[in-house]
């Protein structure tokens, strides 16, 4: 079985259009794990660094939990919500507060928006990483931000692969 | 003896204008070695990847002898042509065709201006090394490209100071 794909899915799952671009180009993918390759591929060797910011500048600020216009599709703006699910459901005032000071330091450093894989984790665990790569130099930041992006985009291509894999075992009966 | 310099004169060294206003902050400087230092902290740990953006489309393409309207300054446009000099004193019709061809496939890919600190380089050693930078992983060839830019800026920061110091020994007298 063959799994084919529309630029927009892969919108969804990496805000950049030239990544999507590539992806669609590549599709269909006989599995999760082809797909994943392929992904890696693109994103690391292909697109461009305005691609990466791109992609970048499509994930809303960790910790803000008001909507966004910042996301590439509805499907990717849902996706980011159940990603920070754990965080929110941990955060307290304080902490959140503290996540949008540092959040804005961040930005106001590197020029872009603190990117992290965040499924699973805690507010303060997040914070905790946030502090932690403050002290980076921009590229190396640059960098790290862009593995994470690759984290949450292998995140999202499970998911676009096990809802079509639903929707493929439901028309077969 | 301290060496004074306006925005503008550090906006011809790097055409980043977060670079200009930190080292005119910064300024003013006891010596060249300090300038140096002050501006490699600064390109390398202060500015953010956009402002490597803004100085890398300041340079024009290598090998481009038309006046173009890339250039931060006057100044560095004039000072861009000789630090070219070589490479325009030793190109052939087929090697600036050739230039051309692997500036715009670079440019494609990369998404930025090929950049080399050029001076007393041939077209063909430029040539050489474009085609040698080219398989780099766009993020790699980012950092490259960007110490490159540093070392364009530390030719020209002498070149400051050294324009400096005569106006200063000449009214000195």
């Amino acid at each position: 079985m063959e799994f084919g794909f529309e630029e927009k899915d892969f919108l969804a799952c990496c805000g950049s259009t030239k990544f999507a671009k590539e992806m669609a180009l590549a599709s269909p993918f006989a599995s999760l794990e082809e797909a994943v390759s392929a992904a890696r591929d693109v994103w690391f060797n292909k697109v461009d660094v305005h691609a990466w910011l791109q992609a970048f500048s499509a994930h809303p600020q960790i910790g803000d939990s008001t909507p966004s216009s910042h996301h590439a599709t509805p499907t990717s703006a849902q996706w980011s919500k159940g990603e920070q699910s754990t965080a929110l459901a941990t955060a307290t005032g304080s902490t959140l507060q503290e996540l949008s000071e540092w959040n804005a330091r961040y930005r106001q450093k590197f020029g872009f928006v603190f990117l992290i894989c965040a499924s699973g984790r805690s507010s303060g665990e997040i914070l905790a990483e946030l502090k932690n790569r403050y002290p980076n130099r921009p590229i190396a930041e640059f960098d790290i931000a862009a593995q994470e992006q690759m984290k949450v985009t292998e995140l999202r291509l499970a998911k676009l692969f096990s809802s079509k894999a639903n929707v493929s075992s439901t028309t077969d009966q």
